[in-house]
């Protein structure tokens, strides 16, 4: 049997783990043993009485800093036990999570995850670790904490044995390009609206326009980022094509 | 008093509330009634002794779509309740979550929260109830339940006695467009680094100049999307002081 996926937490606050991911399809899964969870508590790590793992921060400013040293000793803690996974740190300064990402992550071991805190983590910890910062989006939270359970959640659905065979992604949004196009089910009519003529016709090609032309609308007006994004890699297929076919005269 | 900000979850899944808001500032704020949160069981308006709430998706593929007449008579119970508060879906067909919404939710008097599930909610719903659809991020969630707790642990942490007056917001990312700059605490000499040396000088405007030139640095490695609107803006502000300074003259 394949050794299920790891993951690592290092967190001030382990009692929120598992949380929201104890329940429903990844709940079944840890259950299972398709996933594993640890946590390490942040606080083991200080060399205090009081447990402190903060201060003020250099140069001044509001709030207080996670300490680089005792982050480390953490870590090296959870590196010690799984030496292949890769190490991740929650922050708004990081990477933003992509579907791609998801996907990558949810192929591999695992992975560590530190879930920062107040103002921020000593930076010299990502110049002495291999570490990489992930944003989940560009709000603040009040910690890593649900940005990690964010991350999971996207992870643990891909996990072979974890959703059955629901869905193969390829028509989800992100995972096209485009936003997915809308959905319909029973009532055929519901407070006076039909569901679209088109999709119950049977015709599987125009069924299949339909979509895409949702699809596109809907990117078009609530992500004009993305579809851009999509347009340009579009200009540049039909120009491809249009090559081939020279070519092949 | 005033009364404390309102969360009304609808979901297939209550008992992932409040999860990991049950901890931390936001467990405190939830204990002192500084917000409150309600669930609603989605089952519990099906009308079938199965509690079905979802159906095939109209025009064929995978999964199953949650019904547009079950939604709405969950929804239209929890407006009842709360006829001021605004409506949002969590689906990753929605607008994206932004730092400035969250600060504007956090002023309001709440939200109603809609958290789809499976491939998503009848497109119908959306036409005939006035529901704004949030999304997160670019990446596909088990369900909405999790997107449904990052937005109100972003917004519940700015609510006023929820944070105390740890910081003012503004220095944080994307408040000022750019990635916050990188931090540093105690101990001065870490693992061979030493805090930067300005950081240490006392000098105040060096110390805010350095910590922009940082901000800058990062958001325009990590973020090349921000830092083109960041960009943009900049280049129109010189302009606009010039003509000032013209018309002054």
């Amino acid at each position: 049997m394949n050794k299920p996926f790891s993951a690592s937490i290092l967190t001030l606050y382990p009692e929120m783990f598992p949380g929201p991911l104890g329940h429903s399809l990844a709940g079944r899964a840890l259950e299972n043993n398709i996933w594993s969870l640890e946590t390490v508590a942040i606080r083991d790590f200080a060399n205090d009485r009081h447990h402190t793992v903060d201060d003020t921060p250099s140069g001044g400013g509001a709030g207080m800093v996670m300490r680089a040293d005792i982050l480390a000793r953490a870590l090296d803690h959870s590196c010690e036990k799984h030496p292949d996974l890769p190490i991740l740190a929650m922050t708004p300064r990081g990477y933003p999570l992509t579907q791609s990402k998801v996907r990558q992550l949810s192929e591999g071991a695992g992975a560590i995850i530190i879930c920062g805190r107040f103002e921020g983590m000593d930076e010299r910890l990502f110049e002495k670790r291999a570490i990489e910062p992930v944003s989940i989006g560009d709000y603040i939270l009040s910690g890593g904490e649900m940005a990690a359970l964010t991350l999971l959640d996207a992870c643990i659905r891909l996990i072979p044995g974890v959703m059955g065979k629901i869905t193969s992604g390829e028509d989800e949004s992100f995972e096209t390009g485009l936003l997915e196009y809308p959905q319909y089910t029973r009532p055929v009519e519901w407070e006076g609206l039909s569901i679209p003529e088109v999709l119950r016709s049977g015709n599987h090609a125009h069924i299949k326009a339909w979509r895409q032309a949702m699809a596109e609308r809907d990117t078009r007006l609530r992500r004009p980022d993305l579809w851009e994004r999509y347009r340009s890699v579009q200009a540049s297929r039909p120009l491809a094509r249009n090559k081939k076919d020279r070519n092949e005269k």
